[in-house]
């Protein structure tokens, strides 16, 4: 079983934290949230609380087996920080598993990991995604090394299942 | 005295329609709301409502002397929409003033007229301005040709006067 680190702050994406992480733990793996400030509680965009457990300032790529990046305004909001920045791009480059959702490119981006890969995301980050050295690709969920990308909400049953089948 | 027409959809930060327009109104302009649905009732990230005058698919770049686009969600919002972006487009192009705060050069990467421009913006948008070709400027307000920036909502007031004392 796996521990999967899930990095969230303020207007995630409500459903796209819930759903995936209530499966993941369904399946036996645990989910710890990752955010600025450990202890804090942070809201959904449409108001769900969660508390955040551990700051990103003191989290360790080696403590956990995969990345999981919910969307909404969570990502534009932690991409500001230059820790939460450098958590992504050390974890992209471990090659440790990293399941982005939605906005969850915004952070790749900041962490200039994107050059040359292959993603799905929120339509709106397109050209952002194509200006940073990737192909934006329009499909329920991309696999491409250990990245694992879907682009809204309604893609989270394939984007659940594509992540369950790679944590093996 | 001149027309602006402000481009605005759902999420916008409140303060930053709100300030600059009445400020544009009392020095003697008219500012006309500019949006996905005309007649439709749209809501600030703080719940200020605001109601769209004018549907972008039918709005004409003739029509105004200025563009103005406020930040928070709504530029992400409105750039999935076509038309939106073309109308940027094609405003930036003309050599008309634009007016952008915050997030709005979201809008002006999906419009693709950021290359070889010096732009200010909301910190999270340096990256993706950067890799549209631009520079990212960390100022109060920032004027290169016809457009004029800003970063946020404590950027107001020199981002309203450079604005005013450019529309003469």
């Amino acid at each position: 079983m796996s521990t999967i680190a899930a990095l969230v702050g303020e207007g995630f994406e409500d459903v796209e934290y819930t759903e995936p992480a209530a499966a993941f733990r369904k399946a036996g793996h645990t989910v710890v949230t990752v955010g600025l400030r450990a202890g804090h509680e942070i809201k959904g965009k449409h108001a769900t609380p969660l508390e955040i457990q551990r700051a990103v300032s003191n989290a360790g790529v080696d403590e956990f087996d995969a990345l999981f990046i919910p969307g909404g305004y969570s990502p534009d909001h932690l991409r500001v920080d230059p820790r939460a920045v450098e958590f992504v791009r050390q974890y992209v480059e471990s090659g440790k598993l990293v399941f982005a959702i939605c906005h969850a490119p915004q952070l790749l981006i900041n962490a200039r990991v994107l050059k040359g890969r292959r993603i799905a995301g929120w339509p709106s980050l397109a050209v952002d995604i194509e200006n940073a050295g990737a192909e934006y690709i329009d499909a329920e969920v991309v696999e491409d090394g250990n990245i694992v990308s879907s682009r809204k909400p309604e893609d989270i049953p394939t984007f659940v299942a594509a992540s369950l089948r790679r944590l093996g």
